[in-house]
């Protein structure tokens, strides 16, 4: 009665490399402290919490966090001068490898850490720094990060909140005028926050100065909201429920003088405004430019939660077999059919490709100090866009992968879509940050233009483009060896193609609009946000391969050769394949040369098919975070 | 302080129709029974459960389930002998508007009266229906449907329980002999089901005779397993966790010849087995032929959870403003951003065009009484998978519009989404189920070419495929007309062809293939997958097409011809547009056509912008329902 395992063996060909290896070069230069974190997180301490309970769950992600505080991990981007290490890129190698675990935790240590602290220290000067982050560091003092509103989310410029000035007190009294103004989805404001760092509208004298940032206390030591402040829980959310959102609102709250957070401009005692900074939208970038290292961050979350979907629904395919041919000894196992390698390994490819994409956007921010660094910018806002979108979709292709197994709890792929699938809208909503990398790089177009005249200039730049193309060969669009598809120089041509006419033809478009102000800006992009999309996505695409094929270029061990190859070469047939409808209606690809690409994708998905485990091994996710009856 | 309202009414522009002379139409002939679920589920104690405890939602759920069955919903598909009415469309149509309401309550219902008084019903003879069927219909009974197995979800031929004829004694012996062999997600196995229908393999002197089913009493009157089965609670899943899933297994539980559902197969007292079925294989499919209803109505439920979320979305996007020209009163309306329509709009008319196409097959599996006909088996599985993915595609679309609010569990999406996301599982994988209409197909065209040689006939065929659109007009792929690109003949001939023109690439890669014994049938269709997924994609897609056209050349209001020429040429040109790449590669579109193609799209989202309200309204979803602060 009832013999053989629940599950069989989890198969596990001969490797031709070591995932030992792959996972070190996947760590990188933060090895040590990603084993620190991986060490942590495997203890019986953390061990998930299962129940349903929301205030035991609350209580379970608080004590996480005071355990991250006191291990010293969140004060590593601080300030030496209150204990910090400056080391920003460690932080979050930190925080990505917490990502293999509760995603309240990490959302609950993003709040506090990067949003709360992380204020105060970009935001503030001195006097706050040595007030408020050792304290916050050590998560003796638990803050907010009060920044959306009801009514304005990614419209922060429109935010409703006032901080008007009363000269005669010397202070500031922070009020909600109207329902649509409170403060939502605020963490740590359900119930364990005692202050927040607020955004309003800065009032002096009747005279709007634009959104600054404020300290504002918003209960007392025993939990209780002080006088002025009223608090809300958000209540159940889709996930994320270790995290106690809320909603706040003032009225008339007084704050004094110096909780202004006034690195970037300061009021005096005598209501007079100063900032270094002379245009107030400058200034205003400058203020929400700290929100770029929290979309770096949150991108490369997201990554790892991929990774873990991809680590259990592979695992499982290694084990799980389905129907097969008659009278055979065993059924197929799913990793052996053409459909499940389809759904799954594009996606393998996907997150290697973002891993280092990520490292080097996280390398580039900390080299970046001054904040308001347009392609930075353009590159945070398009990354997190993209990885998170793709983790949403790697999950549910999991979660279907895995059928009913996926849809178990204990299986864990339900907790990880339900937590991170608000990764898309929160940090800026996807849409609004690829509008905002289709702008950035019209700008960028305008003002290498300068110099000539634009129209003339324009079709100069896509002329070239496509007769570099067609010049190297003239039968390039019918070019199906198997060594052209695989060359990196080809992917590397279409993508840049790709993105260079779509970026010309936003521009020609733009032009037309607003020539003889027949359209306003506004109107005129809103009238093309279907383009602007489609270009921002070829640019971050072009971005990632770019990033891919430098990476590659630089992997000295032999056995690891091959595996990159084929990841980097699945990265980009893929993204081509899914955007050769475009090819094919600019002619950049013929008919035959379009199937030749779909099939070079088969091929690759059935060479990664004997690997794919090692794959995932590579992530060096812990088995006790892994969790996954189906995956152990 | 805190003035206006915390969001804004919604925007209701002058209707060009009334919204309740198109519910009118979507209800059709079963309106009176929609109309009483729709009030029963719109009262008070049909208030959703808002907490988080397993056992209270699984009593709530428990109530609601047994107040269906004192109105007497139960039974409407069950034979007039046992009170029924014999009527499942009727059934059918109570089903999809219980979906506006809890998706615990529908599984639970689906379970209790479709699945398992349905096997009954289906498999069983007049004994079983005197003796179970009232019980069952008035949830006094209450049952399982035990058919998954852990190690067999899909491939349901290669189910491990066994049940044993014991002669002597004149009863099957039940038995599950590996741990995989567990029954398991069986809905009301958890806590509330006192008997099964079991599905087990018939053993007979060592003989096995194939996949039957049962009627094992799993539970005593107090709820205590009895002896030889244990059941184990499946435990919290993603969503649906109002209904009790948990795994049975059995250990030698013996049960009376009589239990065997006799309708197809019998076994005599002297252990002789008898069927009018003569082949083995045409039995076990009229035996789980009985799924098709359970496709057919798990499809029609997941529209109506569409219809849901799009309601929600479209109704907030009709209130919520966010950015907006410079200098201008009030910011933007969602619904006024190209992007937002493009997002929104295309799956508005999806589940238009699919209401239509699931009430057809709704019928025609009613009129089909014998349980084996192909092109039922074949519509029912490819709509199912369609829709259900459909629906997966709408809900994530729809969160994401409503950002932030959309992640609040009071918001309603978060539950549409988790409890429906197995429905892309349950009842058939989805890609399975695509593999079967694809192979159907196969069947179909193997038996239309017998008369003649194999070879010519599909070559003929595709040849006077491409022969008649080319003859049509030799410039159809320039053709950019808004006239034609709008003309149904133009959507129906694209569809056509792509289904035809793989089809024929199918049966040929087939036959080359087989051809000669190089690979078996199995090992072919595994190779081929992708373009087997493909196929079955471009019929159900033709097929939902073909009846859109048809239900518009019916409308017979003037109001509402314009209406539903605008969705059903969105649907037609949003299918063409996602598979244009396929048109191109094959000289179906040009370029120029292909980008026409792609800006009528967008001229038809602006277009239906006015009156996306009153879309919505016309699905005549309950307020209470709805539940959603932003929708209301």
């Amino acid at each position: 009665m009832n013999r053989g395992p629940l599950y069989p063996p989890i198969e596990r060909l001969p490797a031709p490399f070591k995932s030992s290896e792959l996972q070190q070069l996947l760590d990188g230069e933060h090895g040590s402290i990603r084993e620190l974190v991986r060490r942590m997180i495997s203890r019986p301490d953390f061990a998930y919490y299962s129940g349903t309970d929301t205030e035991e769950y609350r209580d379970q992600v608080l004590r996480w966090t005071r355990t991250v505080a006191q291990m010293g991990l969140g004060k590593i981007f601080l300030g030496r001068s209150v204990g910090g290490e400056e080391d920003l890129p460690k932080f979050m190698a930190v925080f990505e490898t917490l990502s293999f675990h509760d995603i309240s935790l990490v959302i609950k240590v993003g709040v506090q850490f990067g949003l709360f602290a992380g204020s105060i220290q970009r935001l503030g000067t001195e006097y706050h720094h040595q007030k408020y982050l050792s304290d916050a560091a050590s998560a003796k003092l638990l803050g907010c990060f009060a920044m959306t509103e009801i009514g304005h989310g990614s419209n922060v410029q429109s935010l409703e909140t006032v901080a008007r000035y009363e000269q005669a007190q010397g202070c500031f009294v922070i009020s909600s005028p109207t329902l649509g103004s409170r403060k939502t989805y605020i963490g740590n404001a359900g119930r364990d926050g005692s202050i927040a760092t607020v955004f309003a509208q800065l009032e002096i004298e009747g005279k709007g100065q634009g959104v600054h940032a404020f300290l504002v206390p918003i209960r007392d030591e025993n939990g209780v909201p002080l006088p002025g402040v009223t608090i809300q829980d958000n209540g159940l959310k889709m996930g994320l429920n270790g995290v106690d959102n809320g909603q706040i609102w003032f009225d008339h709250v007084t704050v004094p003088r110096e909780h202004l957070l006034n690195r970037y401009a300061n009021v005096t005692e005598e209501g007079q405004y100063q900032s270094e900074i002379q245009s107030a939208g400058k200034r205003f970038f400058s203020m929400i430019g700290t929100l770029v290292s929290g979309r770096i961050s949150l991108a490369a979350s997201a990554n790892s939660i991929a990774k873990s979907a991809l680590t259990i629904a592979i695992r499982y395919a290694a084990r799980r077999r389905q129907f097969g041919p008659p009278d055979a000894a065993q059924e197929t196992l799913l990793l052996d059919y053409p459909t499940h390698q389809r759904r799954l390994f594009p996606f393998l490819a996907n997150v290697f490709a973002l891993d280092f994409a990520l490292k080097h956007l996280v390398n580039e921010n900390a080299r970046e100090q001054t904040g308001d660094s347009r392609q930075l910018e353009t590159l945070a806002a398009g990354l997190k866009a993209f990885t998170t979108w793709n983790t949403t979709a790697t999950l549910q292709i999991c979660r279907e992968a895995c059928g009913g197994e996926g849809y178990l709890s204990v299986n864990r792929l339900a907790a990880l879509k339900a937590d991170s699938d608000v990764y898309t809208t929160f940090e800026g909503d996807n849409t609004v940050l690829l509008q905002l990398v289709a702008k950035n790089l019209l700008t960028d177009l305008k003002e290498k233009m300068k110099p000539m005249r634009k129209t003339r200039l324009a079709s100069f730049f896509v002329d070239q483009k496509l007769a570099i193309l067609s010049k190297r060969n003239p039968f390039l669009a019918f070019n199906t060896l198997n060594l052209h598809l695989r060359d990196p120089g080809f992917h590397l041509m279409m993508l840049r193609l790709r993105e260079s006419a779509q970026l010309v033809s936003c521009a020609e478009e733009f032009m037309k609009l607003t020539n003889g102000k027949k359209m306003d800006p506004y109107s005129a992009f809103t009238a093309m946000q279907r383009p602007l999309l489609d270009l921002a996505e070829a640019h971050v695409e072009r971005e990632v391969l770019e990033l891919f094929v430098q990476k590659m270029m630089t992997i000295q061990s032999e056995s690891l050769k091959s595996p990159f190859r084929q990841l980097c070469c699945l990265f980009a047939l893929s993204r081509i394949e899914l955007h050769r409808a475009w090819y094919l209606e600019n002619g950049a690809l013929s008919g035959i040369k379009s199937r030749a690409v779909c099939r070079t994708v088969d091929d690759l998905c059935a060479e990664l098919r004997p690997i794919a485990v090692h794959l995932v091994d590579s992530f060096g996710i812990p088995e006790s975070c892994l969790a996954a009856p189906i995956a152990r």
